[in-house]
């Protein structure tokens, strides 16, 4: 562990890999702290508010509205380098991290804050022929599939093709399957109910699979059967108990025989720690996470911490901290006071090991909720359960704030309140990939 | 020529190519008149506000806040189909059109609208080596590739390169590149200023090339002579006179001898009408574009009719209509009215040449307005010439009228009126090509 006197000898530098809630916290409560000379890599140049994200793929949202310029952010925190680059390995003893662009980044003390990546259970071939719901080119590429395929379908005269077409196949039935079913549920029997002349619309079948025998698994059975009987209502096809066996282009097929053929398969079965977890040098679990010490240090290694998505860690009643924002977040914040608490004791006499002085990280579950379409919700929050209108009212009333507080910007908030009390979306524009645009038609 | 008598045969078949201000205007002033059935066929499923175009590519507007779904616009257009494809050949003999999806289009009525591209005069090997400013997705690499240069610059640690990183060249002194010109400068000197810590962005050079002497050349002299002085006291590198020879890779060479290295040229400096113009079997001239009758069908094809970008007409005064969007939507309403009005004669017992009887198509010349970076503008309208700050003003407000109506959402507006004057565009977020992202760092 590292004993030099921050006083003496300058600035402790810190590494924080990923910009997601985790990093990006610790940066802003390091910010302007003479103590530390931060500098955060992301691979993006954006901070994404990832719970909207299904938004996007929805074309309820532009993709500007849920994501942030890093930098911008950390703009006036003027001891926090942001960097773009992608790391690709981590020295823990010449304490180092490269850079894909070939820079070598030193550091006193690393937070690895990577996230967690679209994850397939071993089935990596998989990935090829579904879409992945974790980055705003996955959210793009999910919207601009499912609206290609309507105007495919508007074109198409066979019957078979235009049924492929006008078939959505989600897999997962967590909070992240459930929004997108419900969303697209509303874009296409709400939303684009008169655009079209030649298909009808309502006729698009959009089904949720869900291996375990509810969805939402972590809510209360009552919420899943509630939220179930709201999606069926909505004209979501909810099939669990279901389990994919194997997934071929544009073909689904399931543990009872039955092929569900689809131009758009999108797996949210699941999420996989980013990789660079693997090259810590501690064990790792089936997702690819890292259980770190209760002070978010690993193990054998004061100076590195891990927070976020790729941390598996329990809170105190022995239940595992789930992957959500506002975890990440307060692991990320609670990493920052370790270091400062760590800072304050170099300057002192103390000569004992400081790591075993280090507060433990203790989660706060503020609660989960998840939004079932149009005007439904769920919330389970302590004691609390709420279902219907009034979970909705308190999904948009927290998400409002959020939003409000993450992009100060009253204006997206108001036009997003707007379309979706006229059903009226308006980001539904297909953007064609780069590359594919030569003239216009 | 078509003599057929719509309330015998039924609804006259009008095809659309183009969803553009030209082609959308005449489906919309043809919508749910049952005389007309109307199909609209555009390669994008949006259209979009070009003159905006260089906001997207500036990161002052999302890509959605100037793009309109062409179905949603013509939603209540019951007898208007829209259709996403692209015509790749014309058949005036057959009165077909063939579609890239292999859809085959029979018309009665052919309106050709199908706008301009980037044109290289001749030199179409420069288009892999600059970036063009036509399309929602060049814009949206125009953003992409001067932003991730930032990015790299502040990565880097070899000087030539950091140069060649910071170093943004417009060639074409029209009113997309002053345009592009003004707003770059804004962004680097104004909003980006502070969120950078390795290099400095005021040194960012944003050169603007000319041709001719001077830049703006419709414009008066003076209104020229005061643009560059605005542009240069924003710190742009204005070059008039100034030709480029050759375009390779990173370097653009100039006939004195001087090579510019950049890793983002742009080029603005001429465009071509699309190339299905010269499918038509009509002459065209350099920039591929057709010249029809007064009323706007072809030399001896009274059933096909063209608008926008691809017709080149003079006005009243013996001067070239220009590409400008109002001139694209009188075009669209002239052929609209021509429509109905040879309509309304198959009613009658008329037997004579209808289309000797046709109007005139007349162009409304509404002025021409460029903004010139913040708060300075040039406005020409009739024997108006407004400069500086109320130019600015006036062009505001008329993009708010226009945008007002096109969007119908006043909060795009306020969020960008609200960043225009914070400095602090909210869509600086580099997405990344899709096939690019597989995990996130």
């Amino acid at each position: 562990m590292s004993e030099r006197n921050a006083s003496a000898k300058g600035p402790r530098k810190v590494l924080i890999i990923g910009g997601g809630f985790a990093g990006l916290e610790c940066a802003q409560k390091l910010a302007n702290d003479s103590r530390f000379d931060v500098t955060l890599v992301d691979r993006n140049n954006h901070h994404l508010f990832q719970p909207l994200l299904y938004q996007v793929a929805t074309a309820s949202l532009a993709a500007s509205d849920i994501a942030r310029s890093i930098r911008q952010v950390l703009t006036k925190a003027k001891n926090v380098t942001v960097l773009m680059d992608e790391i690709t390995a981590i020295d823990s003893d010449a304490k180092t991290a490269n850079g894909k662009s070939g820079t070598v980044y030193h550091y006193d003390t690393l937070l690895l804050a990577a996230g967690a990546r679209t994850g397939y259970f071993g089935r990596d071939e998989w990935a090829e022929h579904t879409l992945g719901l974790k980055t705003l080119a996955e959210a793009q590429t999910v919207r601009r599939t499912v609206l290609s395929n309507l105007e495919k379908a508007e074109l198409t005269s066979d019957p078979a093709e235009k049924k492929r077409l006008m078939t959505v196949v989600i897999i997962g039935g967590g909070p992240t399957g459930v929004e997108l079913a419900g969303a697209f549920a509303d874009l296409i029997h709400r939303s684009l109910k008169e655009d079209f002349r030649r298909i009808d619309t309502s006729k698009l079948r959009v089904l949720l699979l869900e291996g375990a025998d509810r969805i939402l698994a972590v809510y209360d059975k009552d919420q899943s059967d509630y939220t179930k009987k709201r999606l069926i209502k909505e004209g979501v096809e909810v099939m669990t108990s279901t389990k994919v066996v194997n997934i071929t282009k544009g073909r689904a097929e399931l543990e009872d025989g039955t092929v569900l053929e689809s131009e758009a398969i999108i797996w949210a079965a699941g999420v996989a720690a980013n990789p660079l977890a693997a090259l810590l040098g501690v064990p790792t679990d089936r997702g690819g996470r890292v259980t770190p010490n209760p002070d978010l240090s690993l193990p054998g290694k004061p100076d590195i911490f891990v927070a976020g998505d790729l941390v598996a860690i329990l809170d105190e009643n022995g239940k595992p901290v789930p992957g959500v924002a506002p975890a990440a977040s307060q692991m990320g914040r609670h990493v920052a006071k370790v270091l400062k608490e760590d800072a304050r004791l170099d300057t002192t006499s103390f000569a004992g090991d400081k790591a075993s002085l280090r507060a433990k990280f203790r989660y706060w579950d503020k609660g989960l909720m998840a939004i079932i379409g149009k005007n439904h919700a769920v919330v389970k929050a302590g004691q609390m359960r709420v279902k219907g209108f009034i979970a909705w009212l308190m999904w948009l009333f927290i998400h409002i704030l959020f939003l409000v507080g993450f992009r100060n910007k009253l204006s997206v908030l108001l036009g997003w309140a707007f379309s979706y009390i006229r059903d009226n979306p308006e980001a539904r524009v297909i953007v064609n990939r780069p590359g594919t645009v030569a003239k216009e038609a």
